[in-house]
């Protein structure tokens, strides 16, 4: 039985990228395709302008976007995914849990508050059940799930592994990728031949987010971890594909090549989405890249190579992934799948 | 009184740039240009394929290229600028020095031998008194002198404004442009729409490298500074400037403010090709940037940004320089200027 | 005596270009700045966020900026320097020449129109005249005077040599930088390991124009040149430097050097602005490359390469200029440096 | 039942992307890679340094490779795919097709040879039979079998279906991705921010090449049309897919809807790899694109867009395929799968 599933947000970069993964999903059916009022009432194709490298689903092409407001999208819709901007986000996606529905957000509102779960799967699964907290609280039928920043998923799956060993400091310098700031977010005029060494608001969400992801849930609260965490952000000319450069220090010594093998051994999870292996420990020093590695596990694996003991202690290595696929839209997809999974849908 | 100096391995990228800043120099002059066999012969037209942006110099553009060995240099050159690769630069340097040239070079052999002074002038000229035990212990009438690597020379220089609050530990990560590999050094297909998490043999020098700069001479030896330096290197798909994220740990605390002030206010020094200021210190969030600000001080400033403190303790900052410049040419040019200026030529 | 300028838009990527030439230029000084609305009352500095990779001349950078009209502008300002948006050219240039100003415009608003002087100094400096004609009709004070779209500028230069030998048919493809479209007008997302074989109006451009700018002036209108052109254009991802495919077909055979010698011989023009020589005919078969040659005559010339015959007839070669100086910002220089020199300022 | 096959030369760009398209092919079946005599030895791993975006496939990765010569590959091998450069294949390619191999070869060696069929399956299979003669004439049990440079083939597919109307002339300018000149080809320094207008020998390749397509084979030689072509080639910053302008004179009139339609309806060819359609007509204006449309029919179709009439006469579109599957790899196995079908292999 397919589940009837909706799209806020749908014309944008991760918007297609959504569209890209849910049209031939198994479980879900797209059943309604929201965007700003300007383009409502248009077809999706119209709207959209379609801009992957692939061809524009047919299921989905000729469907008429809807505003992005409750009552405009079917009630036999249960699971809504969340392109939106933040800050219409913040605006609508209380109304759309207040209504019913269950969402599954990319968009970074919300990411921090108290009864929000931020979830990677493999990673946080039971953060999930924070969820009957928040419907307690604010007396919802629906809930709201978020997923973390594209920079922050990238790094944050490769720090799981070494919690064994305590966790104590982290340094991370981030290259992202052009896409993650959207279809018109960097002008090529400030990024050929260059690289920006800022993005607004970035680092602190590396810095926070991944300290709740790494939380324990006690059954009614997340208990954010102590870890510290530094991130420097820059911008480069690459189209998709987050690499980021790491520098972990543990309360007991690890070597890299314990590292690798508690990494590359790290359990994935058994949804439709999901990557097997989660995490790919590459042997050549030069990798990952973000051209030849970002695809792995169909840009859902993380990639981390260049494990090495560094010489201000611990180790030092670098990862990267897919940032509109592991970092956006599959990984609000896979949400989904562990939404519908654990019952909430 | 101009003096007459030659260009070891000229057809090169950063042998052409020695051509463009020698060219118009009030004090030097291009007297001999050097190749490999191969080349040899050929006017300098011919054999270096002129690339730059600017019109090859009428000076140099019909002299004759000639081998790479100390019989093919007039006599009367006193002063030899070397941009020869590493390899052939440890062949052939020496045979230099010992047939009486004195040398600038910008090839990475021998960067670290002890009695081989490893200058930027602004920060170390007292090093180049090294010379002397040099030509004591080699028996040399020439002499030999380095500059170090592009990317370590990015980045050194903000440190040691900050040496008075006790340097303890340098995270880095560098972002480098293609041209510090030479010509041919990446290939297109190698980083369009990517970046490379490794350089071979580069972490190293801006491990080390750094500590021998900083370090201190008695008269008689170097004694390398104790700041541990960690590095992670990249190359991005830009032109020319490396820019480089850093993270600083000092014994003394010291705040951004502070830091800006003490950067901004670190002296330069008196010669033709250095800039004033030394170091920019830019307010903006989002600079520096390699294509907006490698050109500061013609090329030879080194910029500052994004100054704040940092969640794991100590400052961050992001630093950037001219890696065909500051980096290799300008630097070998500026310690030829101060070779004369301190009477070793 | 310096002649008061001012310049409309001026914040703009066209407009920054304007002020770095006009800035240091001996015989007009910047008095005016204006931009919309919104930047109106703040200082040059803030509102034109500076993004060239030069600095900022210092004195603009504190110049107050005024919206764009003539009340805001001051009364001893005889020449404006238009780099609008041709919505807003349209709109407000007729205005100012109402109110007395000489405007030399970069905006394509009014190029084609029969009482507007379309002008390249070095081609058709006596089409000049045409605002005699303009000013009885429109009863202007002031003058109105249009330099052509940069894809144009940079290969009728390489006709009007050709003319004596009878130009029939052209057939031009472009391959245009992204600063062409202005600081926003390309996504990185579009242009990244992307070329876009479509920009809006801008093929027709190069055909209307052309025609228009080798036409003869006989007193009192332009008869339009009969020369057919047909182009294909295309944006690749170079951030300065039109290059050009040119195949030309005469009624008298022409032979690649006859047209590389009439090419090399074509006069400039004696204006400060103008290079010496206008064109630069290259004999590498790879040349003019837009990062190589578009800085040739500091940005104004025009350079050609790869002469040779076609086998469809005639002659075909390529050819290359800086689209934003020689192409825009330069081009309204020039025309202004010719509107005082023939008495019309 | 599979054909065992053989890769000559399968470390390089093309090689990689015939291993990526044979290992999974339903009748082929990889029993040889060979390369130069210095990876001899090796492992395909370790030889070819796999640089695509796609893993290795597992039954190649561990396949010894084998010197490029005849002695070293399995007798049981009938079929062989070149990726040879040009000047070894003309040294080997002979030697293999006495041994009794057929060679389908993308090398650009005797591509003009009158006895030797130059191949687009969809355009011109007839041709095929001129092996006949080959075989014949050279005393062959073997047999060799061309396909086109990556840039003919991405223009001349959409010639064919306008033959009807009288192909008179045709002018051409390319926009050519840095992968058609192979792994090392374009160095980043040459092509970031630039673009290179020639390539040697390219040119002619695209005025030659087509008219032998084009021709007609009356049993025993190849008549080749009369078209007159002239190129203007350019190699700019992307990846993979060449863009071309292409005009287009004909006898008769044909509109623009004429044109498409024919080239909508042109017939494709019933083997495994090639697509259906075989030309893809798209309506959008800015259409094709590189990175947009180079993955249609899988790498293997050839897109049209921009279809109008010409200033000039005649009409005027862009095209587009990807080179390096449709222009190469692909090119030789769609060639491989008509030897098969006609019964050569």
């Amino acid at each position: 039985m397919s589940v009837r599933v909706g799209i806020l947000g749908a014309t944008g970069a991760v918007g297609q990228r959504l569209v890209e993964l849910l049209a031939p999903h198994p479980s879900f059916e797209i059943a309604s395709v929201t965007a700003s009022e300007s383009s409502a009432g248009a077809t999706y194709r119209d709207a959209a302008k379609w801009r992957t490298g692939s061809p524009i689903p047919d299921a989905v092409a000729n469907v008429e976007v809807v505003p992005t407001e409750p009552s405009a999208v079917p009630d036999d819709v249960s699971l809504l995914f969340s392109a939106l901007p933040s800050d219409v986000g913040a605006r609508v996606e209380p109304a759309f849990c207040e209504a019913g529905y269950v969402v599954s957000s990319n968009a970074s509102n919300e990411r921090m508050a108290d009864d929000v779960p931020l979830v990677i799967p493999e990673l946080n699964a039971d953060h999930l059940a924070l969820l009957d907290v928040q419907r307690a609280e604010r007396g919802w039928d629906g809930a709201l799930v978020k997923n973390p920043n594209c920079s922050t998923i990238t790094f944050v799956p490769t720090l799981a592994p070494l919690s064994e060993y305590g966790l104590e400091r982290v340094h991370v310098a981030t290259l992202q990728a052009v896409s993650g700031a959207g279809y018109d977010g960097v002008s090529s005029m400030e990024i050929v031949d260059n690289a920006l060494p800022h993005i607004g608001g970035e680092a602190e969400k590396l810095e926070t987010e991944s300290r709740k992801l790494l939380g324990s849930f006690d059954g009614s609260a997340i208990d954010h971890h102590d870890v510290t965490v530094s991130a420097s952000v820059n911008r480069i000319p690459t189209l998709d594909g987050h690499l980021e450069n790491v520098w972990v220090e543990t309360d007991d010594d690890v070597t890299p090549e314990a590292a690798a093998e508690a990494m590359a051994a790290y359990p994935g999870i058994d949804l439709h989405t999901a990557p097997d292996p989660f995490i790919e420990v590459l042997s050549e020093p030069d990798r990952p890249q973000p051209r030849l590695d970002r695809n792995r596990g169909d840009g859902m694996a993380v990639s981390v190579g260049g494990l090495e003991s560094s010489a201000t202690g611990g180790l030092q290595y670098n990862c990267l992934a897919h940032n509109t696929i592991r970092g956006a839209a599959g990984a609000s997809v896979l949400n989904g799948e562990l939404l519908v999974d654990r019952g909430y849908v």
